[in-house]
């Protein structure tokens, strides 16, 4: 039998869990939950319904792994927790300042339903935090660098989309090439905010919109642009649709170590990506985690986990017998 | 309390281990078991013992992992299902075809005793084939490519040693750049042996051999180098010595994959490794898992496990919340 999943929420992370359950033959999509009218939201999958949110306790026996497509600024502190009384949940909780509390609240829930909930999973957190973990576990004497990109920054686009006078907006975080050799050649250094990103923003202006008004307050944003090297272009809006409406992103994870008994030999591991699609990356990353949930609940665990908690063979379909005779 | 820690067979990867348990806080070295006579091994640890490897049985209650550092041939096939009678157990073992019946070996006699054997630790197999196998797992579409070096081969550099004529030599395994770029582009090309990998041999030949008989026997060598583009050095033994004697190595794992409803985006997932000393990377990665051995078998868990069976957090020195908080 497989492995009955639902996705509370169908936006764009959604929709891509949608399309890797496609891919994983033990799984199967039963239910999409979603605050809208579910007459107006339509679903790739034929065999799946569409149902409101307010109607998910009525799948409490009939989804193994509910799948938590929110946000994390505002949902999934709610939602995580609620929502793991009545099934296993998997989310992408992704404010990492916030997880030992979004931790502590879902392991809570959890436990008294005797659910398995894992958080955070994704790319960062999630595989990122993976190799940094292990990493860390087997060079102890070293230093860890995590550069993102190229990639579209969806929070930063979102800021200069509130500047007056801008119609649209896309914002590329990108590593800065020459940081990352320096990395790689084991000098360890020590890197500001500048020195390890660029920010390079496409922006259409709405009409009669001050061009240089604009760039000086994309430029001098806190927090978001002030601290970077920033460039920002404008164009058309058939020019933004025709070339900048992807998703892309990706990363890398270094951890450059010593080892011997004078600490004589130098040592670089390096973790990285390469995405077409955000989203559909993460939603991946969730579906195979999904899997261990459901898992884990058979064996009788319960409680909030993360990747850290779980061992690798639970993601795969593979049972541990063919893992070691073909990728061991 | 550290965890005690027995290391059995002192060569280069034993010394390894030395060198890494010096860099984990929670392990103590309490002995190294060699066949040697123990009066001729000089170790760096001034507190832990030299004993005869008959004399392994009486610590039995005084470690808590003993980690095997002998061959893959005929060492360990023997010694680590042995062991494991006594010990909490891991070993390094990379034949890759026979890890099937090693670890059936193990498992039953880790089972019997109600200890717990790390089998095939180290990066290939090891942090690669975990690599292979998270990767897998999140894009079950894709394709899997691994290179191998730059590095020295030692299975090829002691193959050249015994043809006649040559006094020493050191091969190294070499990825072919342009075999890599075409995989990092995502078009998932058949790549034959010959393009992936170029093999680079240091040759000091005997007083009076022939060169070019030489040249020819390395080049022509079944299975060591008749598939590969090879190329032959002949250099004296003081340039060997002063350029070659090290033991670098390293490769890359990726895997190109594609997700959404008609595979319509790319991915690449890239996992690398630049080595300065394979023993002692390889030593470092054996010294974290046998901390999880230890916390395993503190949980009464027993029987033969892989990477692939093993949660990370077992291999920090960090508890749950601290990785939680610092590395999530």
């Amino acid at each position: 039998m497989s492995i009955r999943i639902g996705i509370l929420g169908y936006g764009n992370l959604g929709r891509g869990v949608e399309c890797a359950i496609k891919q994983n033959k033990d799984m199967e999509l039963v239910a999409v939950f979603t605050r809208r009218n579910p007459e107006n939201v339509s679903i790739l999958t034929k065999t799946a319904a569409v149902c409101h949110v307010d109607n998910v306790a009525d799948w409490k026996d009939k989804i193994d792994v509910m799948i938590l497509c929110g946000g994390s600024a505002t949902d999934l502190p709610k939602q995580t927790p609620e929502y793991a009384k009545l099934f296993n949940v998997v989310d992408s909780f992704d404010t990492h300042a916030k997880i030992p509390e979004h931790f502590a609240n879902v392991d809570a829930s959890a436990k008294e339903a005797g659910k398995v909930g894992i958080i955070s999973v994704g790319w960062d957190p999630g595989m990122f935090s993976l190799n940094r973990m292990y990493a860390n576990a087997i060079l102890p004497e070293g230093k860890d660098y995590t550069f993102w990109g190229k990639g579209v920054s969806q929070g930063h686009s979102d800021a200069i989309r509130r500047i007056e006078g801008v119609k649209n907006a896309k914002q590329y975080t990108i590593p800065v090439e020459s940081a990352l050799e320096v990395v790689r050649k084991g000098e360890n250094p020590e890197l500001t905010t500048r020195e390890k990103h660029t920010r390079e923003c496409f922006v259409v202006l709405e009409e009669g919109a001050d061009a240089a008004k604009v760039e000086n307050e994309i430029k001098t944003m806190p927090n978001y642009f002030a601290d970077y090297d920033t460039t920002v272009h404008f164009i058309s809006e058939d020019e933004l649709l025709a070339n900048h409406s992807g998703i892309p992103h990706g990363g890398f994870v270094i951890r450059s170590g010593k080892t011997g008994w004078n600490s004589e030999n130098s040592h670089l591991i390096e973790y990285s990506l390469k995405l077409d699609s955000n989203p559909e990356f993460t939603s991946s990353v969730i579906v195979a985690y999904a899997r261990a949930a459901y898992r884990l609940s058979k064996e009788g665990q319960t409680g909030c986990k993360t990747v850290f908690d779980i061992a690798p063979a639970y993601l795969s379909e593979k049972d541990g017998a063919e893992l070691r005779a073909t990728m061991l």
